[in-house]
């Protein structure tokens, strides 16, 4: 467990940090700066599979967000040998889905799943790069429900402390690093 | 050698097609499908990274596109041990970048690399889900270009042969299936 947690402090040293993006008052933690460097994005993708597989409910299927969720959920995804399902902003999935939508600062989003994606009473683990509000990740889990499957839990790369997204998920939630 | 024209064989069949989507008269590929089965989904890995491989020029860096080529390009990255460079929709990119926009069916689009993401000389590899038209896919060669880099060539997933996107970029491209 020590080496793990010097690996998730690691990767927490190596995401790079731009002050006022994408607007002012704003401090934006750049996850693209590990997969520039193939030793940590290889450790981070082990970190992620190391938790994806410490949930207690065992993942039958692995959700990733669109688009920065991609970048990590297929790597579970084939590690877990476990099929990977997206949910899409809406408009971009093909064949029967249910959307929903969400509040954003100005506005709303809403977000698609396939109906067929998940098998009734699947255990799904959802994957996305950030945890800020949990606006995004709470209409994730929503659809997941809605076409029929259970939730394992949340997995992320980073988590925004400050911002309390954890209190709007009902699942277990695990971050690898905090600010 | 025919081991693995069969294994995109196998990936071809099971590319399930969806008539009239995004709109009437469209054959929609849908990727996701091989996705859903983690044993396609090795396969179409092992193929992309074997293709990776046989480019002449070989790839210091692998470039992938917002958001379905993130799906694929972030596994040959790790696979080959070479840094990952994302393209993305203009706006999401922190610190100095370069933007292009390119002409859709309705109106245009923009795109986006960082400045600093590719050394000067360093050899990208493309890849992207698809090749339509080849709008998309020779913009981003042209950013590569911008930012001081050279490109091995261009890696998808599926080509649509019809659309002849292929004679829009003066690189290599090498395609897993075709229809």
């Amino acid at each position: 467990m020590a080496e793990i947690e010097s690996k998730k402090q690691l990767i927490k040293e190596n995401i790079r940090a731009y002050n006022d993006f994408p607007k002012p008052g704003i401090v934006f933690r750049d996850v693209f700066s590990i997969l520039q460097n193939p030793e940590l994005f290889s450790i981070l993708r082990e970190l992620l599979t190391f938790s994806a597989k410490s949930f207690e409910v065992k993942p039958d299927v692995i959700v990733g967000l669109d688009s920065r969720g991609f970048l990590f959920a297929t790597l579970v995804a084939l590690d877990l040998q476990v099929p990977f399902v997206p949910i899409r902003k809406k408009g971009k999935l093909p064949g029967p889905t249910k959307a929903a939508s969400y509040t954003l600062e100005y506005g709303t989003d809403a977000l698609e799943i396939s109906t067929d994606a998940i098998g009734k009473g699947q255990n799904a683990l959802i994957i996305d790069d950030l945890l800020g509000t949990g606006g995004t990740l709470q209409t994730a889990c929503n659809l997941v429900k809605e076409v029929g499957g259970n939730i394992s839990g949340c997995l992320l790369v980073i988590e925004l402390k400050e911002l309390n997204g954890k209190s709007k998920i009902n699942y277990p939630v695990q971050s690898l690093v905090q600010y």
